[in-house]
């Protein structure tokens, strides 16, 4: 199951990107397991990685080629069907293992090359199947290979999730494009979440890193299918530069909020399909809060309610339980809390306010604003200026199929 | 569904105390669903509630009466098929209105009366059905009323819970009896759940306070089956002093620590079945962290494991997925974490540690220390001497069809 069209967006090629997809047999016999993405030299990437204490291999190995490569890698392995977590040691070896294969080819450095793996956690990593299907990826580089590369990526995911935007500036034409994938172990801190996005703007590394570390803020940190942090998230940022200006140092040009707005455009459309792709998912609902004192309790609130297993449940059921809704504030934390002031809206149907059933409402207005598949939850807490959304699923029969089922 | 041995055991009459339980009609004609019980005059009485800052109306008026009424009231009145939460200040002024009604039959004043109410949240407490009931719930009141009430207090619970515990100190005898009700919206900072426990020993009220705040820490509050904190919790404890005894004031008496282990051996017992009984439970699995740099942070621990989905999908399962695990732990907040140090115990088999799987573990040790109802997940933090243990149940099919329908 999962919430509204499905329907994978034109994938438009970022000029000094070319991508390749093959099947390596890691998982099933014949599907696309392995995604190669080439970029040109002198590319710069950003990076966002999982804060899970326990990360796996490959997110280290990752961290340390960016580091020691300058930020300026030339491949990026991605597999399915491993994570190549929980794999001690080991594992460390075969993320390096898979990074010198790709290396020995292009005749680069192991560190211009970042390993990336999601799947099952705690299985060695079949290295041997990885570096027999390494040449195939090669010969399978493509400007065109995004949409079989947001196939590639994909493990319980039902469906590819993309976006390209155009923009032009001073009548020059740029472009980005970004692919994702996780359905599960989705919440802020990232998830079991890959996501590549590309650019052919140029940008200097520092300010790369913190335009994207502020909008991962706003965007994958702000949505959560079951709370559950992943071991190998990680979402990259590249700018080839094959656009030609001179590189972005700060943010004072029209350049730099054209890049940075179509960046937001890609970086929210994404976390939004991850959370529509979730894991049983029947329903999209934002999470809207107002009127906190600041942002994070506005933040707090809305991750309450967003992982409270009664919210939900209610929440698959279509059924308007605003007294779930109100214990759920009730119990996020919040200092000195006035309840009598506090508004809760379906869509725009009042259905709560001074700590009970708004005089106004109706139970066929909450069954009216509960029947679509994208519904809005908003608090008004009228007691500060603080704002935060967030974006969620419910919790179904196939959630808890999928995730009883995983292994066998 | 329930977790183990389906059997209330023999309730034991506390000198001083009596109940009586009768059907209101406020959820379902012909069940039990109030529950008025009586305490002899000079009893004195502790009392833990919900912290939910949504708190329902009963709650307010029985710690205001509380209060006013010095801590020895005469009479609670339990109901059953309406939380009265939710529900603003018609629901306070219903609150007020039952417990007048005790106490104009009894010739009381109402403060000595305690309202308590479980059930749906936001639907009008049908005050005229249960003031209609009263007269009969008097006329029920027993001495051997226990097992009714155990029953008359239930919601989605499967099962009754109870336990008595009988001691003696110095050739006389002493006896604590007590029940509870709660199967969701479960976990510390108390739960849907009410409990009530009756001792015929005197204690005077400052001591029985401190006692009872003590003994629910460490049973009560160390239960969770879905996170979610309920805005009815009570835990009553109740000293008749019918047992003659010069009413204890410190800690420094042999009859002090019988009572106490007493107490606690019902608290626990109590919190334990309530887990067992949770919503859609196949599973009673007790999350045990040790080593931990303190007691908090083993709860983080602890807590973070208890409430994953993919954690509680897998116990659903059956399925050992330690790498669920790992994560849990991974993301549970713990400062400078050394992952290489963490050992896993399933039961007592050991089944990853350094970060990854144990080399001793296979599968099948795995799979048979999944089988049992009963499961002990052990966590090895090495990193210190705090140590907590708390009891949580799995996620199931039943859990969102028990949450989904429970409106409908």
């Amino acid at each position: 199951m999962a919430v509204g069209q499905d329907q994978l967006p034109a994938l438009l090629p970022v000029p000094g990107v070319r991508l390749g997809t093959v099947s390596a047999g890691i998982k099933t016999a014949g599907r696309k397991d392995l995604v190669l993405i080439e970029v040109a030299p002198g590319t710069t990437a950003a990076a966002v990685f999982t804060r899970n204490a326990f990360c796996a291999a490959p997110v280290t190995v990752a961290r340390e080629h960016l580091e020691y490569g300058d930020y300026s890698p030339r491949y990026l392995l991605v597999n399915t069907g491993n994570a190549n977590a929980g794999t001690g040691e080991p594992g460390i070896a075969a993320a390096r293992d898979c990074s010198s294969a790709v290396a020995e080819i292009a005749g680069v450095e192991s560190r211009a090359v970042l390993p990336f793996s999601t799947g099952v956690i705690g299985e060695p990593l079949p290295v041997d199947l990885i570096r027999k299907a390494i040449p195939a990826a090669f010969d399978a580089l493509a400007a065109g290979g995004w949409e079989q590369a947001a196939e590639g990526i994909l493990t319980t995911d039902t469906r590819p999730k993309g976006l390209s935007v155009n923009f032009s500036v001073d009548g020059v034409e740029y472009v980005i494009t970004g692919i994702a994938k996780g359905a599960g172990m989705i919440r802020p801190d990232m998830a079991t979440m890959l996501a590549y996005l590309a650019t052919d703007v140029a940008v200097e590394q520092p300010l790369l890193q913190q335009l994207l570390a502020e909008l991962v803020e706003t965007s994958f940190h702000r949505v959560t299918v079951d709370g559950d942090t992943s071991t190998n998230d990680a979402c990259v940022l590249l700018a080839t530069g094959a656009a030609g200006n001179a590189p972005l140092a700060d943010r004072d040009s029209p350049l730099y909020r054209a890049l940075r707005d179509a960046i937001e455009e890609v970086c929210l459309t994404l976390a939004q399909a991850l959370v529509r792709d979730g894991e049983g998912a029947s329903k999209f609902v934002a999470v809207e809060i107002n009127g906190g004192r600041d942002q994070q309790e506005c933040l707090d609130v809305a991750f309450t309610i967003a992982h409270s297993p009664l919210v939900k449940t209610a929440l698959f059921a279509s059924d308007p339980n605003w007294g779930r809704l109100l214990a759920a504030i009730g119990r996020a934390g919040l200092v000195d809390l006035d309840v009598d002031r506090v508004g809760v809206y379906l869509n725009e149907v009042l259905i709560a306010e001074n700590g009970c059933r708004a005089e106004s409402y109706t139970e066929e207005q909450g069954v009216a604003a509960m029947a679509p598949e994208d519904i809005t939850i908003r608090i008004e807490l009228q007691r500060g200026d603080g704002q935060a959304t967030v974006w969620t699923t419910d919790f179904s029969y196939d959630y808890v199929r999928i995730n009883a089922e995983y292994r066998t």
